[in-house]
């Protein structure tokens, strides 16, 4: 089975270049444990998982938030410990999972991405795996920082409703705040956007042409970390399970909500982007018509003045006009009359 | 929860940047309450909602419509005192809202868009939140000025049937006006479409493909304001609910039925764009052509001629034709010979 | 209410530009009116609709025959009298509708478009619009001349089953007559496209390209004037009515047949088009292909020669070529050697 | 109702311009009778379907195969035997129809196409109508050779499980042999396919292009003679009907795959035509790339020596080089250093 | 029937080339037989199928895996003896089959494809089919190499869960292997197209191009083979049989998401390869840009000088500034000047 995922484990690149366990820098997997209601709170950070079961209780929300799945061992401990099925355990690890959902008797399993920038501004998508109890919430994350820093504040300072509401609330915040994470990468994606055109209608070299393909590129690696979401969402609401109350639709059609607009400002970016590339496009033509003409104006203009000047610079004997007096003068006449009519043809042309 | 909405309103900015909120530009917020049936009419101004629910009266329409979403406090006191959802309450405050239609067990709630040209001709997408209950109906536009003034007039002096009716038709009269208004710049659009092909034919700038790409980018925006719209009528007509009659099945399929008209229409437009996308681009290509003939019609003819003036430029000791008496004109002859030859090789291609 | 079809009335010109109610230039409402079974048959012109319902027979097919829509009093006379709905009758008011169909339970309204040329040879859309009631059939059209006359001669000579058999068949005779229409202004559609696409290949002026544009967008009308029949008759055909029996499903299928071959025969022309419009485009580059050869032959040609002849022009005192016997006739055998290579070269280059 | 159908006739070239019944080239009705079971077999050629229905025995299959659709009075004949929809005779006569099935309680219709080379080379569509009863089958060939004569064959000799199986085997024979023959018609197509991309690289002429697009009019031509298929085999292998055995379900879902296979190879030309355009695109732009290197080449080296030679071609009186007793070698020597470094500029820039 | 068979193998060449069992060279047919549980194995290879239904034992996995299909006889009879469909044994063998599921009572038939590597590196599809039964499994491998020793590898050893779990599992592991396969190729696939982008971006040859047609062809070809697994795999997942347990729910699920994430990544191949032929076509244009830009300044610079030399060239008589003392000096001096002035133009005009 193992070496099973070895396999899998290197198509990784395929996907997720940056995020690939197999690095396992030094980092240790960080445990978090919540327990609360609207009158009680508890926190503990755990160095292991051994006695978890047992910090679990009945009324109230349990969260276990960890962060860091590159250690195997801890992941399949959790997953005999709390009854998961091995092939969750391994979607867990393997962090190059589609965005789903999947269901089982005593709870439900999600996928999710989050996105952040790291510490080179450089676009990371992490893994984030959400499995749902009666009584529990389980988040795994792939990377740190912890993206629920401010989930973990609220639980504290008991702020909103978060500790009267039961644990598929919990979700719905997780959800909530994933998904705003995508609106603020994509609300600095569209003034990124707005520069690029702006240079692009400036000065459209190759290089641009570039940027606006990697732009492209990252718009499609956001996409394919938001699209299955609304499919995932869309069963979530659908779904007749003990674990969610019915009074939850409203907040799971608010998340859904936003997907939709989050997909919609990907697809008014793509649209963009290839705008942008028939513009480049014709303003690339634009350049070489008029490289043209300023080639065409020079040659039009000079070609024939050349040619006079070089037919009175023939040798032959009898030519009568090298011996006028006004000879010279008289042809550098025709020679600007020939200038004017050229402009003149230009300018009709439109070309001046 | 306040730190959640601040968030989502920076992002505001990727959806209608000109109608944001933050602008809370000393605006007030206009309430105007209207209660009638076919005998009675009331009309009422009101500072604030305090005794609003007290002033509704059962067997009339209850309607009251809002003209400003910056008060938060405002919207949540309406939220608390008629048990809307608090979600809701988020809704119609954060005015970038995607048009949606949310059913709970006392009230409808729809999120539409008004369009409209702002002072200086921009057009400007506005949100309109609509509350539908059993016999009272709030509506709640994002800016001034007032989109439903001819709904009033139309109620003060009974024209029509709205006096005759229930809620209900209220809501598709408040649709009709709405769907009608994008009809009206729609048929702006569709001018200053035909205008733009105009220009395109007699002159392709670079400055009319940024134009078309302009007038693109805002037939986008329409089309996210209205495209939910048919999904949105579509459930309303299907929906089985104690506050819409069977008979209004009629009224909501013909607001439907323009729906679809303005989608094709949209769609056309989009068609019509993309042809003269097309056009440009061919045009462009076909300047481009124009000004290499007359390159090449130039320099094929000069190019001989100067050649071979440049023949008997030699300095040669030995060179016959120079000391012949009719060799200049013979040789200018011959020029003229090869001159009328090249013109009829350019008719015969069609250059000329 | 009348303020609101005043608006309606103003979007029409986006749609059919040429069929607007507004210019109502003298023509009369003409109202024909046959009452025919196996054995029986009348025929009335009428001047208006006063007395109408009296004459309907209730065991023969009553069809009231309409040309004229422009004449907003009488359709609400007629709405009154036949207890037709308030919004139906502003449907057939204002042609500018979309095809449908709208079930009523005392009618079915139909809303469809009829194809012809004017006098100008221009293609012009008709609305026609078809109340199916129990025993009779109501047909507005919005223009003449009369569609249905070819119907009207086929129920006064007995031709065919139309007397035989009952309201429904006579609706089928109708739908087929309009869709055999469209059939043959497609087939003279794809006669033009042919000779179009002569002339493009033999010379490909943007002229040419601005006519396949129109060419597309009269196909767009068309389309736009088809598509929803698919629908429309699909409903028609699922429908479970009184007024039409269940032996009228072959013939329903079968003029959905003739709607579906009409819609594969316009996405022909579309890819045709798009072939077409590549076609141009790449004749157009041949073209400046062609012309930078002729240019590039030429100049490289001369160029070398001209430059050699540039040599020996110049005034040096020492050049001792001037002064040899053979010196002007060996440079001439050199220049005519480069020619020699340099069409060779061009062969290789099949550029000759 | 001659005179609907004649109207119809007029629309068959749109769709089949080869194979009009106008033509009526003097060719006979061929039909041709079958009658057997897994121990007796009768065969007859009939002239006329007088006496047709006494032929049939009822524990058999019999099949009439009937080429030749011409004789209209024949088939209003037959459709009056064996009672057959008056307008299910007409879609038989009229051969310009769309595939499809249609079904009545005594009998299944089928319209098909079979694909065929005629005398010329050219490809030919041609229709098949079937008619499935309880224990009979008719095949209406719109043109001849007959197109089953390997099925006639099969019966005759009692080849594989043809003469054992019911009518239903039969038909599924049918469809089995064209289907088959779209396949050997694809194989031919995509050898042509490849010996013309082979042209294209080679010899991207324009003539190139015609053809391309020629064989796309063609694929297209055989995509909406089989698209359909792919409906029609569904709808046949959900049917729940008399005429059907269950067992037939594996022999249809055979067809089914192989039409999907058709489908797929079909879709799979189109992406290669689309990518042959783009490769004739782009090898016109890079002919034309040559040329302009060629030229610019020629140019760039020659206008700078033709200035040096015309700068002492000059005639003033004091120009000091040209006394230079070594003026003209240098001169010459200056040239060829120009000529070295512009090789050298070319060699960076790729163009040698 | 065997006629007909012949027909379809010659359409094999549309489809899969490499694959043809026409070839037939001299390979055997080997059968290896399977047959465990969790205490038990026994392996076999076979020379025939002669006693093969007399070693199957009813409590363990019968797993018979052939590889070579070439041999019809042998299929059929393993056909005749597991009582499998004529049709599905020509399945078997004719191996240009369309991936597909069928369902008969006793048993489910599978088509898959397997991707490999041949000896010289090319892209080899090969038919897997797969008969699943109460307690047995059927492979028939197209080809050699064996594409299943690792699973042997797996049973023998008793690794994983294999041995503990029914003959449905064995059909997950299988599909999970094939399905893997399809991961590593696309990894590959992956970093030749980066290559081929670096490439590309450095120079643009015309053989980059045909490069690129090529990948795209493979790419086609690999969605052929992985798209209709979803339907497969979604179907396989719906089916209720005996065959396959509930608890299969999760597995199956699992290789239905590994193919949806490798129809994903290719769906973004096709996306970066359109985007490469866009950046293709954008730097041949920009190539002609800068030729015509190196010839545009050269000749711009050189022609008005040259023409400017041509004046004093002239022979008059009378052209006072040739006998000045500084006539020379100071022509240079313009002509200079004019360079100069030239060289700011084309700075401003950003080309050079």
């Amino acid at each position: 089975m193992l070496k099973l995922i070895g396999q899998k484990d290197s198509t990784i690149d395929i996907k997720n270049t940056n995020n690939s366990n197999s690095t396992t820098n030094s980092k240790e997997t960080i445990i978090r444990f919540f327990s609360y209601n609207e009158n009680n709170f508890e926190e503990k950070e755990l160095k292991n998982i051994d006695k978890l079961a047992d910090l679990f209780i009945s009324n109230r929300v349990n969260w276990v938030d960890i962060v860091g799945t590159h250690d195997f061992e801890l992941l399949k401990n959790i997953g005999n410990n709390f009854n998961i099925h091995p092939l969750i355990v391994e979607d867990i690890y393997t962090t190059n999972q589609r965005l789903k959902i999947d269901y089982f008797p005593d709870y439900i399993f999600i996928v999710l991405k989050a996105i952040n920038y790291d510490k080179d501004e450089v676009l990371e998508l992490e893994q984030i795996s959400l499995i749902l109890g009666k009584n529990f919430v389980f988040t795994f994350q792939e990377l740190q920082p912890n993206q629920f820093e401010q989930i973990h504040d609220r639980i504290r300072s008991s702020k909103g409703r978060i500790r009267k509401l039961s644990v598929d609330y919990l979700v719905y915040v997780i959800l909530d705040v994933l998904v705003d994470n995508f609106f603020n990468i994509l609300e600095d994606y569209g003034d990124r956007l707005d520069a690029l055109q702006e240079t692009l209608i400036q000065n459209p070299t190759p290089e641009i042409l570039h940027e606006i393909y990697d732009f492209k590129k990252e718009i499609i690696k956001i996409r394919k970390a938001t699209w299955p979401l609304r499919e995932v969402l869309s069963q979530l609401s659908k779904m007749d399970s003990d674990f969610i109350n019915e009074s939850m639709g409203v907040y799971i059609r608010d998340v859904y909500d936003h997907v939709i607009q989050i997909i919609d400002t990907i697809e008014t970016f793509r649209d963009m982007i290839s705008g942008m590339i028939d513009i480049f496009m014709s303003s690339v033509s634009n350049k070489m018509n008029e490289v043209m003409k300023v080639l065409t104006i020079i040659a039009t203009i000079f070609i024939p003045l050349t040619f006079i000047a070089g037919i009175y610079g023939m040798n032959f004997q009898n030519m009568p006009e090298l011996a006028w007096k006004w000879g010279y003068l008289s042809i550098v006449c025709v020679m600007v009359v020939i200038v004017i009519g050229m402009i003149i043809f230009f300018r009709r042309k439109k070309w001046l």
